[in-house]
């Protein structure tokens, strides 16, 4: 089952059979080394988890590491629901989007496309992008990009992304403190909030969009928001995330406003997982509704009910919660008659 | 599951989801009149094979015999599995390619493509091939056909093939006596080596590639070898078969060491049954390692232990083992999401 958060159910049941292309956007920033700020994969290594991702993803193992990443708590990366997607379901194309990363990722054939980004710096010293060269870089190749299926669904791995991303919304002067989610249960809201106020404290009143995004933001939020701007409505792309992607629409909106400009957004959705909707943490729900642009958005209705497996229920316990698309490609899956038992035992197949 | 024979698994992984052409090469050799060559096929009636399975795998039902082909034993053809895929995740274009066939397939639709080849003769007499225009008729079919999906798989069905192929092998110099599979699992290696000694009895020290071929070899073997040289890497390619398909790439290796031309083969891929792979009695990876010329090559991890069939132990048994595409067909079953456990069932349901 797909259940809307916000708009009618049309645009996801149109997508019901399409073909879709998936694009991962990877990228580091620095912020991820900040000890205790995310659980996104293992400490000291924070940095590898796109790259692994990427790995597991289109050739379902890792090879720049040797084993999956897993958390300190043991929740596995949410790139393993992703992948069960695509074992049962595949997607006709995937193709991976550098944004940034220290290591790349090892696989042949799969179109991995190279924007001559560097990682970005941590926010609480100042993230150091040159947000307008990202920006359009992403503007570019959304103008560029010839989807060769029915529609683009565009995930993302950047870890510590909720951190940025929160402190991006509130640099661009949404109200939104508490809207945003994190890859824990228990958020350590003390250094998330010290990290997020220490990059806020380098704002200046006389900063401007880009000015602001260069010091607090992260690459993949810029790139996206440049990218749906490119893309401009012409293909139908379901954003793959929660509170990161939200963010990204919420420069998208802040850039349009500046311009006095105008974004049809009938083609666009976002689509996350039940845990980040549900997260009582977490708001993005609020967090869509913050923005001028009305964009339909959808959570599968999938958890690990089904599962006995102490690193899954993890999830239902509200760890971990989305990312590599988890939530875009649960919907896909659901959309395209994969039942939850299936996906269930594809999961529980990777961890033995 | 898919596994890896030799190479790494980014082509295959590359093709989940992709739309694939599936070329069926049929053709006949004298040399299947042979008693006892060959359980491919009715007994007498051997030289139809090729054309029951391309009716079988197309049109769901044999109509150049009452029938379908079942060995002395009641090995059922490969075309089961072929046409068990086709059922489950459809082929999204199939077309014959006929090299020589004494019956021509009652189809319509299907495009079957007429190449003016006789039937060869027996190799333990001469297989009066024109090697040279059988050659450059897969050399200019590459070079033209257009591939309307993402990927060719390409098959045969060319009873006592096996042989041929072995032949064909030892006949240009490799050192691969013990390397071919045979359609049994005893293979009757008295008549089989007294043909293949026979046949290269006829070679003379100084006869070239192409006079050797004439001699020893079967048109699907050289039509495959021109077909691979003419596509040039330009189209993705899964050679779907055994000892045979890498016997073909062993001609277009001692082709281009005569030319002293290089091939490309980034695109290229063999896929083959498990039986294959583990048949005691050949060797289809030493057979790839003897080639100069590297490709990928897989095999899909499928066999009948969930099925209490008695005629379909019998390939779990050895008998039977790969023809009409098998290992390629249940490789792009089981890259698109198609369970063993539906493969079985629908494979079982032919057989009542």
């Amino acid at each position: 089952m797909i259940k809307n958060i916000l708009g009618t159910n049309d645009l996801i049941e149109f997508l019901r059979g399409k073909r879709a292309t998936f694009l991962l956007a990877i990228s580091n920033t620095k912020t991820a080394d900040i000890e205790g700020i995310t659980q996104a994969g293992i400490p000291g290594k924070i940095y590898l988890t796109p790259t692994l991702d990427s790995e597991f993803l289109t050739c379902g193992e890792v090879r720049s590491l040797e084993s999956i990443a897993e958390t300190p708590k043991g929740v596995p990366t949410p790139a393993l629901l992703t992948r069960a997607t695509h074992l049962l379901k595949p997607f006709s194309n995937i193709e991976v989007l550098n944004l940034g990363v220290q290591v790349l990722p090892k696989i042949d054939y799969f179109k991995t496309h190279d924007f001559s980004i560097a990682p970005s710096e941590d926010i609480s010293t100042g993230a150091n992008i040159d947000a307008m060269d990202v920006f359009k870089k992403g503007l570019d190749f959304g103008q560029e990009f010839e989807c060769k299926d029915d529609y683009i669904i565009l995930a993302e791995s950047v870890p510590s992304g909720t951190t940025t991303a929160a402190t991006t919304a509130l640099a661009l002067g949404y109200e939104c403190k508490e809207m945003f989610s994190s890859s824990f249960k228990n958020v350590p809201n003390d250094i998330r909030n010290e990290t997020i106020e220490k990059a806020l404290s380098n704002i200046k009143e006389s900063d401007d969009i880009f000015a602001r995004l260069s010091k607090v933001s992260d690459n993949m939020l810029i790139f996206v928001a440049g990218f749906l701007l490119g893309l401009n409505n012409q293909t139908k792309v379901i954003l793959a995330g929660g509170t990161q992607m939200a963010c990204a629409l919420l420069i998208v909106n802040s850039v349009l406003k500046q311009m006095e400009g105008h974004l049809e957004t009938s083609n666009l959705a976002l689509c996350t997982t039940k845990w980040v909707y549900e997260d009582e943490k977490s708001d993005i729900k609020a967090l869509l509704e913050l923005n001028d642009l009305k964009v339909s958005a959808y959570y599968a209705d999938f958890d690990f009910s089904l599962s006995e497996h102490p690193a899954l229920k993890l999830y239902d316990e509200g760890e971990a919660k989305e990312g590599v698309g988890a939530g875009g490609a649960l919907t896909y899956a659901l959309l395209n008659g994969i039942s939850k038992e299936e996906l269930t035992q594809k999961v529980e197949s990777f961890l033995g």
